[in-house]
This record gives structure tokens, C-alpha cells and sequence, in this order.
């Protein structure tokens, strides 16, 4: 199945929290329960937290019984979707996206919004499963001939509407015979590689190894790989990355080994708005899921600890950022902005004031 | 308790796979129980599992009853210690010291024998205590003032005869009031960090906090690490290093990152046959150290692993080297074999050819 469908009246999702000892099925028509779905990561992955949210608003509203109520339920139900990942930037651009639709029909008759919603939450999962396939494309010609590729956390089918952004572009070489090899990061505290990554990358029959975060230096001194491919929750539009926690440290040892380091994510991960990586919230996790894994504590109580869910990497550690657009490379601060069509417009501007 | 202690007639050891959820303590006669135990690293850290490897040999030759049994039951210990990892050099130097002592008295009635290597064993463990001592105290000497240590596996009381090394030099610099902070590395696979160095650090009041692996370098970049400190199992004379898994990717980021990065270790570790790190075996590990995380699956079934318990740092990427003799400090390839009198020998044959 997919991480996230419409089954015609409710969303059924995979609770993500259980694999892959269990493939947990979860259908809901109550918004709450997306919402505490993504909260405890039982939904995650940038894009398809934005694809869960629209869908959230679309249950919500479904029960809205008297138009003067549709404002005040999307804009309560948008808050709550909002607080939940403060970092990854699809989240509020879904959220918007549905906001914005909601405000233009706020005086047409109920039926029609909730129909009008429903189409949108669609579109943005369907543009989704569109955006992983042009990512993929796009990606997998950038990456060496016979690439062994180490990929960090998880960034497909679970982490998108459709086959992924990092994921996409693996699976894509390797139907085009320029992959070799995975090597998977376990991510921990979490362990979406070792859960997820390694799961799916298993059933696409593609050769791979899982190694514990600590072993990725090793693997790049030994020259065993030769590209480091991972997603992203947030870009900003100079290049700073914000991703997995663990992203920065790769980054740090592919510069260091020359390897290539490519981030792959939609455009709707890169966020306008801000210039520079500090400038990005960086969501706290608790520090149960350091101190427990597998459900057993592992740590002494009452240890203190520092949980980041992500880091910064910054855009001089970055070679090429893939989005279903094409590659941008450096320098990020010129080809962001002309990706995302910034630059045509100051282009026009600069016609009309000539 | 101390890791390991001689009761008079037996071996006490806790096992450290319980730590920090149960304080289990072996007692045995028995060579075969101390053997697995350095296997499954119930008794693990270089210069422990010295020691343990040298009151093995003190259990094995009590049980001989006939001296014709005595070179072929120390041999046959020897090998099966010595197998057990073959990364750590203290365990092969123990080892050889034991058979040296045992080969001196091969005519000696039994009893003298037995007696003979107990002292040894002992002295082992004393000389081991004092080393971690000495270690501490040079080391505190170069850390920065007010410093912020970032450590990785455990170097404590748990994996030496005395205070440890890296953790040694954190304890005495905590005594002379110049550290601040320590950041625990947990320590992929077997959560050193997070099981035995957190739980000795919390028991001597030094504030820490514990941090997955991967967020090392996104502490670095913070500014909020100004020492990195680590062990290390062997030590060549050119000063590379072999260190558990994610030394290196913490030593490549220390070097980014401008923050010096200093091994703790007693001159047994160094190896003075060997001149380059990539000449140091290094143990792999079952894959169910990846795949199993507090007793549960954490991986998809039949997924492969890679899984070295070392890393090798080149020499390039260390500040400084501290033993019980001082401070070693670049160029090792002259500060180690002077550290280890092999610079006088050097020096005495050229007085003698002059």
C-alpha cells in the first residue's frame, strides 16, 4: 500500500512507528488522529507530512456543520497541523495551499467547499507522486557510473506521495543499471533507515548494507562510496540544508573525502523566505527516544540529553540540490532563485523599468 | 566494584552487556567464563580486557596438575584469549607477558608457577590503575580552560584497572575545577556511551549530557565542543590510531571544525610493529549487534550489515597522544617512538657506532 490514501471518505495510513516488525494499517475520518499520527512520527517524511496535513483539513471539515464554522475549523485545525514539525517547511505550504483555497469559496455552499478541498488535498498528493518521478530523473543522471551510494533516514515511498526524492533517484539508477550498491544509515534515535529505508530498499530487490551512523566516515576513507544522497525538510534560498540529524556530519565527511553530496527534495521544500540555515527552527525531540530503543531503556535515569531532529548543512558542503525542476548547483544563492522562478520575475521587473 | 577483581582464589567481573539496568556480578574459576565474557563484551576496554586475559591464564595453570601439562594448557589459553579480539593490542601484550613469566619458571615446582603468575597478574592490574592515573593527569594539563568535552564508547573505571583514560582526564579535570561539560556519544552498536560512560559519569557528579552519534558534528558546529577526547585499542608507531566505530568521522569533524582531538591510552596500546593504521586488523562484529536494539529487531529480516567494531584515525587528524609517560604531540613518527624509549636504543646504538 501507500503511506497515505483516500479511500473515498477517510485517510488510511501505515503507522510507520511499527515497521517493519508490523504493518500497521490505520483508517481515520477524525483530523486529530492525523495530527497525533505526525506528532509521533507514525506519519513523517517532508512531503508527506504536507500530504497528511492537506488531508487533516479536508476530515476536518467534512464535519463543519454551519458555514460560520469552516473559518474558525481550518484556522484551528491549521494551527495544530502547523505546531506539530517546526521544521519541515512542506507542512505550512500544504497547509496554506488548503487555507488559501478554503478562503476563496468561504461563501459558497458547504457541499462545494468540502468537494473543492478533497480535490486540492488530491492535487497536492498526485503533484507529489509527479515531483518524486522528476526527481528521480533528474538525479539519477547526476550520480557516478556503478555508484554506491550511502543514503541517510528515509526519504521514500513512506516519505512522500510517491516513490521518494533521495530514495527516487536511487531507485531510478538502479532501473537505469548505473547503481551498484546501497549503504543505509540506521538514523538513529529513530531508525528510519534501519526501519524504513532498509524495508523498502529491500523490496525493490536493490543490494544493500546497513551500517550504525558512525560508520559512514569509515566506509568514505576506504573509498567503498562514492556519492552521498539525502532529502531535506527545509532549504532556504542560499542552499543551507536543514535535514535528518546525522546529514551535517555526512556532509562534513564527504567534503572531506571529495565525495559528492546531493540533497534531493521537491520545491516545495525550499522555503523563500530565509536566507541562511541558523535562520531555520530546529525541532527538540524528547529524550525518551535516545533513552529507549526497541522499548527497553538503554541509558541510566535521569541522564540528561540533547535530542536535536535536525541539523544545518551549509550550501558550501552541498554539490547539487535536486528538485523535480532539474539540478541546481553552485553557486545556490544564483540557481535557487531561478529555479523557483525568482529570478524571472526580477527579470521582468528589470524590463518594465528599463 | 571494580570491573574486575581477584578474590583471593577466583575472578569477580561485572558483566557490562547488564549496565546500566542491572549490576550483575560473575565470580569463576573458570578461564572458559572470562573468555566468553571478553567475547560478548561482558568485560571489554583495551586495557581490561588485558587484565581479564591475565588472570585468565592465572585460573587455567591452577587447574594443572602435572608440569607437563603446564606450557601446553598457557599456550592453548594464550591462543583462545588472544582470538577472542583481534584488534586491541593490550590483549596480546598481556598475554605475552604472562607466557614470558610462565616460560621463566618452566622447571619451578607448580606451586612457585602458580604463585609466580598470580604476582604477575596482579602487578598487571596494579601498574594499569596507576597508568590511568598518570594518563589523567597529563591529559587534564592540555584540555582548554572552562572546557566542553565531547567523549565516545567508554574509557571509565569500566574499561581499565584504575579511572580509565579519556575518562580519567575528564575526572581530573573535573577535580581541578577546569571542565565544564561532558558530551556522551551513545555509541552505536553496543551504547557504550549511553550504558556505561553515562552511568560512570552521572556517578561522579560531572554535569553530561548524552547525544546520539550522529549529532556530534552538529555540536561542533555550534561552537559548544572545545575538546574532543577518545581511547583508543591500538596505537601504531607513526601515531595512527585504531578507536571504536565513529572515532574517525569525530576526528575528520574536530579537524573541520577547528577542535583539537586527543587520544587517552597507556604506551601497552601502542604497537610498535606496526607503522600505518591500515596494517591493524579490524574485528567485524555480527550483524545482530545492528539489527537488535534492547533485546528487539529493529531491522527488516535477512538484511545485510556491515558492522567493524574499529575505526583506524590517521595520525593527520590527532592533536595530541597522552599515555602515563606525558604528552605526545605532532610529528608522532618522532614524539611515539621516543615516548616508548625506542629513540634512546636508537641513540645508544649511534653513540656506540660513533
Amino acid at each position: 500500500m501507500r503511506a497515505i490514501e483516500w479511500t473515498g471518505e477517510k485517510v488510511r495510513f501505515l503507522d510507520q512507528t511499527r515497521l517493519p516488525l508490523e504493518e500497521l494499517v490505520v483508517t481515520t475520518d477524525d483530523e486529530l488522529v492525523i495530527i497525533d499520527a505526525i506528532k509521533r512520527l507514525a506519519i513523517r517524511g517532508a512531503p508527506l507530512i504536507g500530504i497528511a496535513a492537506a488531508y487533516a483539513l479536508v476530515l476536518a471539515v467534512q464535519r463543519v456543520k454551519h458555514p460560520t464554522e469552516l473559518l474558525p475549523t481550518v484556522e484551528r485545525t491549521a494551527t495544530l497541523l502547523i505546531a506539530t514539525r517546526p521544521t519541515a517547511v512542506n507542512l505550512s505550504w500544504a497547509v496554506q495551499r488548503m487555507k488559501r483555497k478554503a478562503l476563496m469559496l468561504l461563501h459558497h455552499p458547504l457541499s462545494e467547499v468540502r468537494s473543492a478541498l478533497l480535490a486540492e488535498a488530491i492535487a497536492i498528493h498526485e503533484e507529489d507522486e509527479r515531483m518524486c518521478e522528476a526527481i528521480g530523473q533528474h538525479g539519477a543522471a547526476i550520480l557516478p557510473l556503478a555508484a554506491t551510494v550511502l543514503t541517510h533516514c528515509n526519504t521514500g515511498a513512506l516519505a512522500t506521495g510517491g516513490n521518494g526524492t533521495a530514495l527516487a533517484l536511487i531507485r531510478t539508477a538502479w532501473e537505469q543499471r548505473t547503481l551498484k550498491h546501497v549503504y543505509i544509515d540506521e538514523t538513529r534515535p529513530l531508525l528510519q533507515g534501519a526501519r524504513l529505508t532498509a524495508w523498502e530498499v529491500q523490496r525493490m530487490s536493490i543490494p544493500c548494507t546497513l551500517i550504525t551512523d558512525a560508520t559512514a566516515a569509515f566506509l568514505m576513507q576506504r573509498g567503498i562510496v562514492n556519492a552521498v544522497v539525502v532529502g531535506a525538510d527545509r532549504i532556504t534560498r542560499y542552499g543551507d540544508v536543514a535535514n535528518k540529524i546525522g546529514t551535517y556530519g555526512l556532509a562534513v565527511s564527504a567534503h572531506h573525502h571529495q565525495v559528492p553530496f546531493i540533497v534531493a527534495a521537491p520545491t516545495t521544500t525550499i522555503d523563500p523566505n530565509l536566507e541562511r540555515g541558523s535562520q531555520i527552527p530546529i525541532e527538540e525531540r524528547s529524550s525518551d527516544e535516545v533513552t529507549y530503543c526497541g522499548g527497553t531503556r538503554i541509558a541510566p535515569e535521569d541522564i540528561h540529553v540533547y535530542a536535536p531532529a535536525f541539523d544545518i548543512t551549509p550550501h558550501e558542503l552541498i554539490t547539487a540540490i535536486v528538485t523535480e525542476r532539474g539540478v541546481a548547483s553552485p553557486p545556490f544563492s544564483v540557481s535557487i532563485p531561478c529555479m523557483i522562478g525568482e529570478t524571472e520575475g526580477v527579470h521582468r521587473v528589470e524590463e518594465g523599468a528599463g
